[in-house]
């Protein structure tokens, strides 16, 4: 292992510019030479390929975004950008090739590693909706944005005896939405898991009103549907539940990452290193009850991961 | 000057708990006993009056919203209505009324004002749309999280190379988006006071382009049209131009405030206070160039206030 | 189970809040009240004792500190003074005590316990030094506090190319310490587990100039020695050591919870009241790999929780 | 005017690089070049000068600290280092040079300004410690990070019934620890401005006490003593006069820069550019009353720029 290359692809994760610190140093540990990709499979195909040093990271471990950027890429999904690819792989000499993104990102490097390139996935994705790691870069980050978010809500939704209507972000997966709820005391979490129960939400907020709360705060997951048609369902249901809505949108994407975030980002990229010098192809770095495995490519999107059913209890509990 | 009363009223904003905290350790400085209204103009005519002590006050300094609550008051744009505000004035004995928060509230105050009640208003709105006063409370906090969400913003559309609009808050004035787009370093501000001019934008982001950077920023006021309108009349000038809307919405009235906000809360609290004791009825706190002075209510908003045309002209400057 | 006491012992840490907040509420989820105990031990044995219900912790989830406040008590410490605080268990008919603090606290706890008064322990330390549970209430909140903190330094260290010592909590464990050092992307961490190696640090510092760095960070445990004393030993090794000293000290013990510490502090607290209601006492209840168990109080401080040398190894390969 | 330089000087502070921003791209907007010296009057000594382009400064208004470094200078207090500095200008065929930092560096300034070098000042210390400019960069993010720390030490004086000290930055001037301790809600200020008085100090904490008060904390300006020194006085006065200490130190100086002071930076950097096109040389940018004015460089230090009696007043007034 003489070479290898570092890309971020999909969208983009606070901690991502961390995992890529970590590769380059450890790299350079290892005496081994690190490429930067820029722009995910794109950039690849396109040979947007250059040094990347220890000095060049030299304090991006607290930046938000990918100081490598990050694209989607069209090409990279026919066989034929795929194998363009690889051609690039060869030019540049590259021994091995770590992939920092998500599920998506990872069936691209998946179909590198069968194309017979050493390929090693590292989790990044606010979203944490990969299979096989507890915890992805990026969500413990971005849970810790919508949380401010929720608190400043609640000023105004109290001050003005509201109900509010807070759409988070987490694609298909109530992971964000979850944790704020239990995080932010909110009365409700409408989860993708489990879809929405519009009478058990009135009932709910029924019974929040009579034990003499003033406001109600409903945590949706953009998985279920939007803000407005949450807030456009209720107020048909009648007018004692007319909401406001806020839709926290791409600042939950951005940020300097926590400290847990800038942790396992650093764990994760010095990992994925490792794991290419010790012939572990085809894997994620997994973190798994506090400690780094690898996990089988595949096995990161064929189950899907599962909400703690503890969690959705103890919004109900402890929202009374 | 026995005993006065104090009310918040129209939209919450960082810094109500500070000045009620101000108005009510002032008063007991000055051995004056203070009555806290719930819920503004509403909970006068309702009654809800309580005595509300030094003690009562501690720790809210730093607490977002408005421990008195506030609402609009569809009856107090009565005469009845305004008549049974004052009659509760006299039947809690309140010798002089101290009304927090925006020109729209001043209204009121005024009326109450006319109808011999000794009042006085102290400015807080995150809009800083009230004239005769360089700042009101809470606007300063609201830039702070509105910045910090740029600033979020920033890292996501840096490494996806995108367009952003984002949508702040401001009603009818562009203060927010201004000094939002000049300390976010944005590309350009679209402002209440001049309009959308689409082609000069559309230059503005060719310009921004071809200088080589792979991304833009712009801040629009929610008074010119909203994000998603914007978007709109964008992708019609052509794909280039194609954007991501972020609406920052209601996390702009939260928040603990800055200690700018805390510091004139805690200044135009105590001077309303002194306003009363002086027999200076009719006015609102204003701060003029760093020092506080009485503005007649009626000035605050007969006049509008005007924006600072040399920020305007810095938008265009810095981001060549 | 019809009646329960709870209160917070020892140092504050954020997160306390939210985890009286779980408590009662999940105990009146389960129709069993709750009486507050005021300033721990200390109270308990001057039966400080009231009831607090569910509107009484309304918004504190997001409190710094403790409502309850907390004390250290010498008179708990001898036999008499525990068996007054049994007098008032059995006085105020509590079925069940729960003690939210560090492993002092749980000292006092397993006493109670053995006297017969069914207790369970919460543990909530900034410091995490409880054997028996991955993490404790408010620990990753002062990770976050300190590496913002170290964030901030890097500004200037990098600005005046210096080094700096930054001295962080954590009595004689360097669990802070060493997550920070790798969060901060720091240099080096003096950690108590393992002392200081002065010429080791040295040489690290020459090669981390050598090879460029015009700055550096040291993060030191409080538990080796104060910053001022290596200060010290580093300028007696020769001038290029002369570092700037900053001692966060309390800062990281205050602050409103990270998502992650309300949510284990939810989490725990309504543990907390299931295993009283279940029959377990005399437990911690410990985090283990995602999971809420029962740790038998002794077995919390008996054994020495261990640092992760994974962690320890990542400073070094990083900070090249 | 075609070239001109810029460098930092003396203590960094957050908004330094918002104002080498400005200072870059204003010029470049006038077609004039900009060339970055680093290190201050050291680095423009050595001749460690370079373009400075607009590119060069993309995102760098929200970081803290200053890209092109500072340093303080032996060499430059000579007369031999400032005729040095003055060929290095000639050398580089520098037109203008815009100097940011405080008023140390605004005497070395005008030093150069006599020997025939068009200069201008740019203000930028936390201080705010330099008359003719009613803020100085820096000054309104140190406020806010002061004020934080006191928001998390507060959590826990009331949790833990304690007195702290808190001593803050400022060097000779109180305006650092005056504001804070009235946004803070502090129950006084030990200020340089007018000394410590021991007995009133007392007083007031006996005050305080009486009136319910369970803590209290007292913001200590570095410039009167350190806060180990208060500790031991107010030991001496009696033991309810124990009291924990923090400094805050360094952590006030770095930072992203807040909205106040990204503004004024860049408007400030923009004046900067504008003086030395206009041919208003050897002054300071000054902001007066809101509005950008040439402030004559020696009346910068000359006169001592005083703290505003009514916030003395209202610490006070409003801690009873």
């Amino acid at each position: 292992m003489e070479r290898i290359g570092v890309l971020t692809s999909g969208g983009d994760a606070p901690g991502m510019n961390a995992a890529i610190r970590a590769v380059v140093r450890c790299a350079a540990y290892h005496k081994i030479k690190c490429m930067g990709i820029e722009q995910g499979y794109e950039g690849l195909i396109n040979g947007e390929i250059h040094p990347i040093r220890v000095r060049d990271v030299g304090s991006i471990i607290q930046r938000g975004g990918t100081i490598l950027r990050t694209a989607r890429s069209e090409r990279f999904m026919t066989p034929e950008g795929r194998h363009e690819a690889l051609e690039q792989c060869r030019k540049n000499k590259l021994d091995g090739l770590i992939v920092i993104g998500g599920d998506g990102s990872f069936h691209g490097a998946w179909e590198l590693q069968k194309l017979g390139m050493p390929t090693v996935g590292v989790p990044a994705t606010i979203d944490n909706d990969v299979n096989g790691t507890d915890m992805t870069i990026g969500f413990d980050t971005a849970l810790n944005t919508a949380l401010d978010a929720v608190r400043r809500l609640r000023d105004t939704a109290h001050s003005h005896d509201r109900l509010f209507i807070i759409e988070v972000m987490g694609r298909n997966c109530g992971f964000i939405a979850l944790q704020t709820a239990v995080a932010g005391g909110a009365e409700y979490a409408v989860l993708p898991e489990y879809g929405l129960d519009l009478n058990r939400l009135c009932s709910k907020l029924d019974a929040s009103r009579a034990s003499g709360k003033n406001y109600s705060l409903i945590i949706l997951a953009e998985g279920v549907m939007s803000g407005y048609e949450l807030q456009k369902k209720l107020l048909e249901k009648g007018p004692q539940y007319k909401a406001t809505v806020t839709v926290l949108g791409h600042i939950q994407r951005g940020g300097s990452p926590s400290s847990y975030d800038a942790t396992i980002a650093s764990r994760m990229g010095a990992y994925a290193v490792n794991c290419l010098i010790d012939g572990t192809y085809g894997v994620m770095t997994g973190l798994q009850n506090g400690h780094m495995v690898p996990v089988h490519l595949p096995d990161t999107w064929e189950k899907k991961k599962m909400l703690n059913p503890e969690l959705l209890h103890l919004v109900e509990e402890l929202s009374i």
